[in-house]
């Protein structure tokens, strides 16, 4: 199978034509259509077979997640979809693979009315790198360096669920969150103008917060238990199932800040996303966990880190 | 070393700063201001080291091919390079190597005022993904497609060094073309409004111009000798030096088609940079070589595709 076969492949299973892609896969470069007034949003995200996903992941699972942790991405600086590019580096051609790896990107490119604009394969082990593209109107992304003192921290959706599925690969409702997470795109946009501060949450909680108060500066005080899922609490009890959560990577939901005054209008705005309060902002270094009663109760393992 | 410090040690070796970085490395994304008026231009590509460079290429030539190939797509668009994300993907953390390449990426990256501005480092086996960006005047971008029977043929500086210099790394001014080679980024602009159909000869002369007579429904006739640089012609002797011409990947020349009265005016405009008047497009489909007195002499190798 030829290069541009492979990548011909997955585009014509992506159905979404853009009117802002002047040119696209099949030339040297896209030549593509910026829009008017707005900024460009741009993020890398690479995945290696056995470091980002199992070997045994399916091929179509492997798509999705390649475009949905980038996507992840964009949801955290709250720009909308537009472009994608794709470098693929497969050990051999294998047509049914391909397939099924098209398919699944394909799938949630579809739901983003992402394009997948150019690409290239190269013959190796199996490594995904995806560059998206979006846009955001001029000055309104969402960085990490905002938050402030008496902001409150909250999450989306629930925590820990893709690392209880890394360790129970039997429990379906686990799995699935590991192998097709879903990028919180929409409520990211709604939170343009609104969070002080956002990050998305891929290599564990703990982690990726003390990321955004080491960008803006401040600490953070945990003192509300993070959302659980039926699924994980009944897979490990309350304390792993928390464990998971506080230090679990590949949950891609989103960590914010805001004035607590905003909980209301958001809870409503993200319908059925669970929206949590599981904490607040304080001027002291540090992301602490505490109890009730106010006690440190941090768990030594904050998250997953390459290269440390 | 941590995946900050890998991606911030090779921004800070990259001296261009630029003031249409709005948010550079350092968030989930990068914030960037598209130029008024201007496209676009988007090429993605990867090397996987053994496929596209030998195992033993020092890591400042890897840092700076890396760019360098992706540069040439902008080239063979016409477009004016501006950012490059960087995926990074190193087998273990060698704080030594990273230096050597960061220095690399960076010194092709100044010469072009590019700015990195993301990108992500996973462990694996070495492979290193880059996106690049660039702009050109709407509607300017040079294609494959518009080549018309008629025009001349041409292509800039020398061909087949760089597959000299695979065959042959003991020859220092051959093996210097196949690890560092110079994007044609200052030709392509020239050809814009001048050239009708373009493209960077990566895996092979006759097939790349054989990509570009598809794209545009034409073919060529190849009635004159590829330009030779004395180092191949001095180390191959004139036949094996023309076999590496024609069919030797990794040149990163531009070959491209246009009016053979534009000839005289391109020339004065290149300066120091060769052009060579190879062939002519014909209508019929097909690129042949064809000797001095029209006989067919097409070498049987047309260069290197990937998965074929």
């Amino acid at each position: 199978m030829a290069e541009f076969d492979l990548i011909e492949r997955i585009k014509r299973e992506t159905a979404a034509a853009r009117d802002d892609v002047r040119v696209g896969i099949g030339d040297d470069a896209a030549v593509l259509a910026p829009r008017a007034g707005q900024e460009l949003v741009v993020a890398t995200d690479t995945l290696v077979e056995g470091v980002h996903f199992p070997a045994a992941t399916a091929a179509y699972d492997v798509g999705w997640k390649s475009l949905a942790v980038n996507l992840s991405d964009l949801a955290a600086m709250g720009a909308e979809p537009a472009w994608a590019t794709l470098a693929l580096t497969l050990p051999h051609p294998d047509e049914a693979w391909v397939t099924q790896f098209a398919r699944g990107f394909a799938a949630i490119a579809r739901t983003h009315e992402v394009a997948l604009v150019g690409g290239d394969t190269t013959r190796g082990p199996l490594t995904l790198s995806v560059t998206v593209h979006g846009f955001v109107p001029r000055g309104d992304a969402l960085l990490r360096s905002g938050a402030r003192a008496g902001d409150a921290v909250f999450v989306t959706g629930t925590l820990g669920d893709a690392a209880g599925g890394l360790a129970r690969p039997d429990v379906a409702a686990l799995r699935e969150r590991l192998d097709r997470p879903t990028p919180r795109v929409a409520a990211g946009r709604l939170l343009r103008g609104v969070a002080t501060a956002a990050i998305d949450v891929s290599d564990g909680l703990l982690i990726d917060l003390g990321r955004l108060c080491d960008a803006s500066a401040v600490g953070a005080e945990l003192d509300a238990p993070p959302p659980l899922s039926a699924a994980l609490r009944e897979t490990f009890g309350e304390p792993e199932a928390r464990a998971h959560a506080w230090a679990g990577g590949d949950d891609y939901e989103l960590c914010f800040t805001a004035s607590p005054a905003q909980e209301t209008v958001l809870r409503a705005a993200f319908g059925r996303l669970a929206l949590t309060r599981i904490g607040r902002i304080v001027s002291s270094p540090g992301v602490r966990v505490v109890d009730a009663e106010g006690r440190d109760v941090t768990p030594p393992r904050r998250g997953y880190e390459h290269f440390r």
